[in-house]
């Protein structure tokens, strides 16, 4: 049986700190897209060095209770689409690098950043809500966070949760996390959509970080469907199957969940 | 401080069942070689198509009884080298797809294949021992086999028991593998040499299995050192520095084993 799921990603390059702007760029570049679910980058408002604590928390905003929030529940219910996207969210004095989840009825739920990447440690705090795995009707969506990828527990963990594709809004710096998402799809038998960012920021002394695109769709046999340039915005859908995502078995005598050998997993 | 190590593997071909020839090849490709630490194929001495029980049951040995195990610890103790061998294993009627750790003072230990491949399945158990982890002095060798490296939770569980390096006796099939196996390195900042063998069988009919070779070095950073080719037998040795696999940082705000989220990966 088929179960089709139309599935996007934004690639972007915001301007640091001009939340207006680059959530206009993005809701003009939404409009023009017929999708099911579409993945924008970590951090998709606000860019990603802040210079500290002060500054991060001027820019973060509530979810759900931000104007960016409501701006892409409105989106999602104008679209008749789901919207993952990551932004810094504020509670109390907390900053956290976090992912919300919208749809056409409205807030969805939200994810915080789990592993927190070099000096991100000193800017945010480390998630404290579980890998969520998010049904949408159509889909069941797990939600991680860019360097979340350098763990095989966590897409392992939306996995067992019963994640069909897993939304990866990413600012990507290693330029291995592309490559590393198709070992997480083959081993999970899972699709992944990694929206990643574009262009260069340099705001602090010294720390200049090149975001290296190449945001992809990949498919539980470890295909990459689309993968975008390492230099430009764009924009891109596919057709994806959830229906192979929930089949685990790679052969007629392998199932790659139930084959888990949890006795000999334990460290003693 | 520097804890260098050479390893090696070779890279086979064996004719299925000969095992006494099979063995003479190695052994003398084994004097050529300057190594601390040598990989060899999985099911090395007998080749990989069984087509029953009966058959692999009358190829297989004990383990440390049998002779292959006792060859390989007389090879260890004249050229001062640990070998890390797969074997078929024999223990009343059950036969496993095993592994072998011999040095230069005897027989070290062994492991059972975990994860069973496919076809396999009508010929092997699943392994019923630990991951293991042996301290050989130089160095902590992790094992596991073949389709082991699937389930990401083997190398995690031998990274977590300290290993350095992990030896991965293998007759691949899946093309995925090699490159997966630089996403289980930089996952958990350890050595992994793999090694596989070349050419293809056919004793089953309609079912030609082509070996697609590329055993590989690969570093706690996911360079590969050396990777041989599709389809040649081939010996090689680098030299490593243990010290990078017992640093599991990758820069100074994140240890890749510390940075674990143990409190997150619960399944409820």
């Amino acid at each position: 049986m088929k179960h089709p799921l139309k599935v996007g990603f934004l690639q972007t390059q915001p301007v640091f700190g001009d939340i207006e702007n680059n959530l206009k760029q993005v809701e003009q570049r939404l409009r023009g897209m017929d999708a099911d679910l579409v993945v924008l980058p970590e951090l998709f408002t606000t860019g990603y060095q802040f210079r500290n604590q002060k500054e991060a928390r001027d820019l973060a905003e509530p979810i759900p209770d931000g104007p960016t929030t409501r701006a892409l529940m409105k989106l999602s219910a104008d679209l008749n689409m789901h919207i993952v996207a990551g932004l810094a969210e504020v509670e109390g004095d907390t900053v956290y690098n976090s992912a919300v989840l919208t749809g056409p009825e409205g807030y969805v739920g939200k994810y915080r950043k789990a592993h927190i990447f070099d000096t991100e440690k000193n800017i945010f705090a480390a998630g404290n809500l579980p890998l969520p795995v998010f049904d949408i009707g159509k889909a069941r969506v797990g939600i991680m966070i860019c360097f979340d990828w350098r763990f095989p527990e966590t897409a392992r963990t939306l996995t067992l949760k019963g994640a069909d594709v897993i939304a990866h809004p990413s600012n990507l710096v290693l330029l291995t996390c592309p490559q590393s998402m198709i070992t997480r799809c083959l081993e999970n038998r899972v699709f992944a959509v990694t929206a990643d960012r574009v262009g260069s920021e340099s705001r602090i002394e010294g720390e200049t970080l090149r975001f290296i695109g190449q945001s992809q769709v990949v498919d539980p046999d470890g295909q990459v469907l689309v993968r975008a340039s390492e230099e430009n915005e764009e924009d891109h859908v596919v057709e994806i199957n959830l229906a192979d995502a929930r089949n685990k078995s790679i052969n007629p005598h392998n199932d790659l969940i139930a084959d888990r050998r949890e006795d000999l997993y334990r460290i003693p």
